[in-house]
C-alpha cells in the first residue's frame, strides 16, 4: 500500500519555502484576521516599501482570500500602517520615537495606535528595511495562526552582519553543496535576471539575513574583474530593496594575477593602492557593497604569511581600502598548517591571539563554531573569549558537509544553539559565545555571523525538504540568538506544512532529536573527522594517507589500548586554550561530558561509562541507538502522511530510507574498523554488520556532489 | 514604461512545456468539447493505460473544467474509448482490424464508432503504447482548439527508433548543454525518483520520442558498472509506461577498464564474451533496454581502429551481444582524424563506405545531418544515399552548440527539414535523406533518428522559453517527417502560449525566420566553423592554433584573393562524394546555391553575386541583415506583450537583447577580421563596428556552459 494515496493536500514542490501563505483554514482565526485587517496604509515610496507592499498584497490575498486595499491614508478601523518614521507622515504623527530609539536601524515595532481617529495596527521602524522586517514578522504571526493581541512587539537584531556565505564556484558547481548547482547563472548575468534571485532575496529578508557572499572563499580572481563585478552588481540591484548587501571573496594574490604587480605583500604601497582602486571600482558599481570575506593562508590559499606578514596585516590592507565607503572585512580564522606539528585544534588560537587588538575597526575575525571543521559535534572554538579587542564573527555551516549531505534529515538549530549558549567563562559565568559574537560582552559595535549556505538550483532550494529549516534557523538565530531551537522548528513547520498540532508536535520532536541521531550514528562520544577523504561522503575511519591532519587516524588515535585524542596536559594540552572552569571540566576524564569524551581523552576500551557499560560496549550501544533513532524518524514520518501533500511526503520518505541505509553503513563500518583495535565482540543484542570490513574499505564513490574546486577553462 | 505591466495571463515558468492544458477560453469550442465528451472508457489495465488515464484525467479536467468520469464500460453517447485491440474487449468488438493493420506496433487510429448502441470516439491501437500516443494526439487537437470531426486519424511513426541523445556527464555537467545541469541526479538514484523524471517521460511520449541515451557519448566506463546500471534501471522503470527505452553509451575500452582484459580488440573472443555478459547483466536489470550508442575512434575516444579493425568489426561485437534480446547499436559516423590530410568533409565517407553491407542487421550508422558538425547551415551529409546496405540513422543537434546556446531564439525545424527534404539523387530524383533514413528507399526494416538533447535542470527544461520548440519539433518530425516546420511551430505556439491568431501568426513567422537570421549573423554564404575555440561561444574566425581541423582558417581559407573552401575537383573534390545532379550543381560556381557558395568554392572578393553586389559587399549586407532580423524579432515580440504572461514575456525579451548584442558581436568581429584580407571598406550604409578587431581578438570567456569533459574523482 502506498501511504501517498491518503493525502488530500495539493502537491507542492517546496519552491515557496516558508512563504507559502496558504488560506487560513481555521474559521475563527480567519474571521478574526479579516475583521482586524481592513486596509494597508503605506504613504511613502521606496523600492523597499514597494517590496513590503507586494509581499503584503500577495500574502494577505492568499491567506485571507480577500483583497485588502493598499492605500495612502487611514480610512477605517483596522488599518495596518507600515513605514519608517523618517519618511512616512502617518508614522511620524504617531509619536513612537521613544520606542523606535530602542530598535536601531534595522529593528521594528508592531503596536496598536490611533490614527485619524481610527484604531490601527502599526508596523513602524527607523528605516524602510526595518519596516520590511516588521512586515515579515507580522506575516509570520498570521502564517502561524497567532492571535493579533500580542502587541507591542519590539524587535531588533542582536548582530549587525547576518551573512550567507555561498561557496559557489564560477562554473556553478558548489563546494560542499548538495542541492544542485549555483543559483547564480553567471553566463546570462547581467542581462537576464532569473526571477529566482528575487525570491532568494525575499526568503532572506523574511528571516533577517542581510548579506550574501556570492562565491567560494576558495576564490577565483576572476570574480574581481570588471565583467564579473558588473554581473555581481546586477544581483546586488535585485537584492537591494530586501536589505541584502553583496560580499565578494577576493583572492589574496589578485594584485598580482589581475594587477600584474610583482607582489601581494600587504605592506607594499602599490598593493594597498591596488586594493583601494579596486574598492573604488566596486563601490561605483555597487554603492552598498558589504565587503570582503577572506580565506588566506588556509588549505592552499595564498595569504599574508607568504610575505612574512601577519593575518592582521593581511586583513587591514583590505579593510583600509573598504573603510571610506563603510565596507568590512570578514577574515576567516580557519587557519592551520600541516607543516606545523601542533595539534590542529590549537593552531588558530596560536596564530591569531597575538594579533588581538591589531585588526582595524572594520575587520571581523570569522571563527567556526568549533576548532576543527563543522563536525556533528565539537566543543566551542577556544578563540571565543580569547580576543576581547577583536570583533569575532561566528561561522556555522548550514550545508551538511559532515552531516549526511542533503539526504539526511538533520535539524541544525540545536547544534547552532549549543555553540551560542556555550559558556566561555572568559569574564566569569555567563560569558557565552553568543555574547562574544553579538559584541555585548566587550561592548563592541561591530558584530557578525556567517552561515555557509545550503542553497542550490534544486526546485526546493536546499535538496531535502527539511533542509530549508536550517536556512530558516540560521536567519532567525542571527537576528535573535535567544530563540529556542524548538520555537524556530515550530514556526518553520507551521509555515512550511500545516498548523495542525497533530502534525507539528511529532514533527518538531523528530527535528529536535535529529541532530543527536546523526552524532550517534556518525561520531558518537566525541569522535570526529572520521569521514571518507575528499568528498567526505560516508565513513572513513581508516583514512591514513595524505596530509596527516586530513586523515582520520590523526583524530581518533585508536589502538589496542583505547581510542580518543588526548588533549589534556599529558597530550596536546589543547584544553589550556579554554578558560576555567570549562578547561578543568573537560580536562578531567571524570567530569568531561561523555559526549566529548574522546575529543579530549584517549580512553581505555574497558573504561566504565556512566551507563555502567564499558567504553567499547557503549560505542556499540550508541552507534546502534543512532540507527534506531533514524528508524523512529521513519515511523514518525509515516504516521504523518495525512498532513502532507504526496510529493513532499514521498520525497522525505525516500530520503529517510537513504538515511537509514547510510546510518547502518556508518555504524557497521566504524564498529568493524574500531573492533580491529578493541578486539572485543559486538554485544549480541545489536544487529550484526551487513558486510565485512573489507567490503566497506573497498567502497569507492565517484561523482559525489560538492567537491569540485574552481579552475580556469 | 515596462511592457510587462499590461499582461493579464498568470505568470508561468515553462515547466509544463506544451502540456499546460489551460481551460478552453473559446466558449463555442468549450461547449462543443463538453458536449462531445461525456465519459472515458478504458477497460484494460496496464501501467501504460494508467498513464493514458492519468493524462486524460488531468488534461480534460483542466481544459474542460469538468471531471469526465473514467469508466470500464460505455454508458452514454460521447464516450471516448481508449485501448489496444489485443487487451480491450470494447476495442476488439469494434472491428477495426483492417485499419489497425496499417499502423504497426506504435501507431493508432482515432475514429468514430458505435459501441453498445452509443455514438463513441475511439482511440485504438495494436498496443497500449500506441493507445497512449493516440491519447496525446487527441489531447493536442483539443489544446489547439481543432474541431472534433476530422476522423479518422490514422497515424504511425515512419521511423522505428526516435531517440534523444543526452550528452550528460556523471558529474551532472552537460557537454554542449546550455539549460543548466543534468536531469539525472545520479547521487540519489535509485532511491529517490525526482518527479521530474516522469514529467520528462510524459513530454517525450507526447511527441513520440521512444528512446533516451542517458549519458555522454564521450563515455565514462563507470556507467556500465553495477551501481550505475541499477541507477539507470530505476530511470528505465519510470520511463517504461511511456514507451521510452533507455540506451547507454559504452566506452569501447570498457572490457579493459572494467573487465581487466588485456585488450578491447573486437575480434578477441574474451572481449566478445565480456560484452555478452554485460548485455545479459543489463537485460536482467532493464528488460526493455534499447541498446548502445557509440562514439569510437573520434576525437580521442578509443575504438576498433586501435586494434586494426574496422568500424563494422567494432559495431558488430556490441550488436551480437545485444541481438539475443533485441537491442540495437547506434554507431556514430562522426569520425575524422587530424593525422589524415584529407578534407575533414570527406573522411567519414572514405572511412565508412567500404563497410557498407558489413554491419550486422541490428546496427544503425548514426550520421550527422551535415559533413562537418552541426553548423548553422551545412549541405546534407554525403553518406546519405551512399550506403544502401546499411541502416543510416540521422543525428541532429537540438542543443544549440553552434547556434547561440540557449540565449538565442532559433527554431530548428527549418534546419531539420532542410536535411530531411534534401534530395540525394542516389536513386534518381526523390531520393531524399528522409527516405534514406526511414528505410523506405532501400526497403530497410530498421530505422532511426537521434537528437542531441537540449534539456537541463533549468525550470523550463531548455533554457530559452522558445528552445522547447526544438525538442517538440524533433519528436514530431521523428514521428512524421512530412510535417512542415510551419505547422509544428503553430501547434507548439498554441500549446505553449495561446491559440489567439493575433499571437500565433506573428510568432510563427518570427520562429520560421529565426534560423535564417542566425545563419546570416554567424555564418552567411556557406561560411562554417568560424566560432571561438573549445567552448564555441562567439565568433573566432581568427582561430589558427591547435589541431588544424579544429581551427577556423582551415575552413574559411580567406586570403587577399578571396574566401571559401574549394571543394570542387580543383580543390579537395569533396563534391565527388555526392550524386549528380547535386554534385554538378554545387561544383559549378554559377549554379551553386549562394547560401552554400563559400562551402564549396574559394571565391574572389570582387565576384559578382546575384544581387549585383560584389562578394565583399554581399558579405557586409548579409551580416547586417542578420542583425536587422534580430531587431525585427525584438519588435515582433514587444508587440505580443498582451498575449503572454509577464514572466515568460520578460524572459524572452531579455534573451532577445542578448541575441541582438551577440549578433552585432558576430557581425563586427567577422567583418573586421575578413576585412584584413579583402582590404575593402564596409559600405557606408551599414553600421560601423563598435570596437576594433583587436578588442574582439582579446575577449576571453571563462566558465562558458557546456564544455566540461568527464573525469574521475
Amino acid at each position: 500500500m502506498n501511504p501517498g494515496q491518503a493525502h488530500t493536500p495539493a502537491p507542492e514542490d517546496g519552491y515557496q519555502l516558508w512563504l507559502r501563505y496558504p488560506r487560513i483554514d481555521d474559521a475563527p482565526t480567519l474571521a478574526a484576521y479579516r475583521a482586524a485587517l481592513t486596509q494597508v496604509v503605506i504613504d511613502a515610496v521606496s523600492p523597499t516599501l514597494l517590496a513590503a507592499q507586494e509581499e503584503l498584497d500577495l500574502a494577505l490575498k492568499r491567506m485571507l482570500g480577500v483583497a485588502i486595499p493598499i492605500e495612502k491614508q487611514v480610512r477605517r478601523d483596522g488599518a495596518l500602517i507600515v513605514g519608517a518614521a523618517r519618511s512616512s507622515p502617518t508614522i511620524a504623527a504617531l509619536n513612537l520615537q521613544d520606542t523606535l530609539r530602542q530598535v536601531g536601524r534595522e529593528g521594528f515595532v508592531i503596536t496598536r495606535a490611533q490614527a485619524r481617529g481610527k484604531n490601527c495596527l502599526v508596523i513602524a521602524a527607523n528605516s524602510d528595511i526595518g519596516a520590511l522586517y516588521g512586515v515579515f514578522h507580522f506575516l509570520r504571526l498570521l502564517q502561524t495562526h497567532r492571535p493579533l493581541d500580542v502587541w507591542p512587539v519590539i524587535s531588533a537584531p542582536r548582530i549587525r552582519y547576518r551573512v550567507l556565505n555561498h561557496w559557489d564556484n564560477l562554473d556553478r558547481t558548489i563546494e560542499r553543496g548538495y542541492a544542485g548547482f549555483s543559483l547564480w547563472d553567471w553566463h546570462k548575468l547581467p542581462d537576464y535576471l532569473d526571477p529566482r534571485y528575487k525570491d532568494y532575496a525575499r526568503a532572506n529578508a523574511s528571516i533577517g539575513v542581510n548579506g550574501a557572499l556570492l562565491t567560494n572563499v576558495n576564490a577565483s580572481p576572476l570574480i574581481l574583474t570588471r565583467p564579473y563585478l558588473i554581473k555581481a552588481a546586477a544581483l546586488a540591484e535585485v537584492f537591494r530593496p530586501y536589505g541584502i548587501r553583496v560580499f565578494l571573496a577576493p583572492r589574496f594574490t589578485a594584485p598580482m594575477e589581475l594587477g600584474r604587480l610583482k607582489t601581494a605583500d600587504p605592506l607594499d604601497s602599490a598593493v594597498a593602492d591596488w586594493w583601494k582602486r579596486l574598492a573604488e571600482e566596486i563601490y561605483a558599481l555597487i554603492p552598498d557593497f558589504g565587503g570582503f570575506v577572506v580565506k588566506a593562508n588556509s588549505e592552499g590559499q595564498p595569504g599574508p604569511h607568504d610575505y612574512g606578514r601577519s593575518h592582521a596585516d593581511g586583513a587591514n590592507v583590505l579593510a583600509e581600502a573598504l573603510a571610506p565607503q563603510g565596507g568590512v572585512v570578514f577574515w576567516r580564522a580557519f587557519v592551520y598548517d600541516h607543516n606545523v606539528p601542533e595539534d590542529r585544534h590549537k593552531q588558530a588560537y596560536s596564530q591569531l591571539t597575538p594579533d588581538d587588538g591589531r585588526f582595524r575597526e572594520n575587520v571581523l575575525l570569522q571563527v567556526k563554531n568549533g576548532p576543527i571543521d563543522f563536525q556533528p559535534r565539537e566543543p566551542f572554538h577556544p578563540l571565543f573569549g580569547a580576543m576581547p579587542k577583536t570583533s569575532l564573527a561566528l561561522e556555522v555551516q548550514i550545508t551538511q558537509e559532515y552531516l549526511g549531505c542533503a539526504t539526511h534529515l538533520v535539524y541544525l538549530a540545536p547544534l547552532f544553539k549549543e555553540t551560542l549558549d556555550a559558556d566561555t567563562y572568559c569574564q566569569g559565568p555567563g560569558s557565552t559565545v553568543a555574547r562574544v559574537v553579538d559584541g555585548s560582552l566587550d561592548g563592541r559595535a561591530l558584530s557578525g555571523i556567517a552561515g555557509v549556505a545550503n542553497t542550490g538550483d534544486e526546485r526546493n532550494w536546499c535538496g531535502h525538504p527539511f533542509a530549508a529549516a536550517n536556512w530558516f534557523a540560521f536567519g532567525r538565530l542571527a537576528w535573535d540568538h535567544r530563540l529556542t531551537a524548538e520555537e524556530i522548528a515550530e514556526d518553520w513547520l507551521r509555515m512550511t506544512f500545516t498548523n495542525d498540532a497533530q502534525f507539528v508536535e511529532p514533527a518538531r520532536a523528530m527535528m529536535i532529536g535529529s541532530r543527536e541521531a546523526v552524532v550517534k550514528y556518525m561520531t558518537p562520544l566525541g569522535l570526529h573527522h572520521i569521514m571518507a577523504q575528499g568528498h567526505h561522503y560516508g565513513p572513513g575511519p581508516w583514512v591514513d594517507q595524505g596530509r596527516p591532519d586530513w586523515t582520520s587516524v590523526y583524530y581518533h588515535r585508536a589502538d589496542s589500548g583505547g581510542i580518543g585524542f588526548d588533549r589534556t596536559p599529558t597530550g596536546s594540552d589543547a584544553v589550556s586554550q579554554y578558560f576555567p572552569p570549562y578547561r578543568d571540566r573537560v580536562a578531567n576524564i571524570e567530569t568531561c561530558p561523555e559526549e566529548l569524551l574522546l575529543w579530549f581523552h584517549h580512553v581505555p576500551w574497558q573504561h566504565r561509562m556512566k551507563s555502567g557499560r564499558t567504553l567499547w560496549d557503549e560505542l556499540c550501544h550508541v552507534y546502534n541507538s543512532g540507527v534506531e533513532a533514524v528508524r523512529e524518524m521513519q515511523r514518525t514520518w509515516d504516521a504523518l502522511a495525512e498532513f502532507v501533500d504526496a510529493a513532499r511526503f514521498e520525497h522525505v520518505r525516500a530520503l529517510l530510507r537513504i538515511q537509514e541505509q547510510e546510518a547502518r553503513w556508518w555504524r557497521d563500518a566504524c564498529l568493524l574498523y574500531f573492533q580491529t583495535f578493541s578486539g572485543l565482540p559486538i554485544p549480541p543484542q545489536y544487529e550484526r554488520p551487513a558486510h565485512t570490513l573489507d567490503h566497506y574499505l573497498r567502497l569507492t564513490h565517484y561523482y559525489v556532489p560538492g567537491i569540485r574546486e574552481w579552475r580556469l577553462g
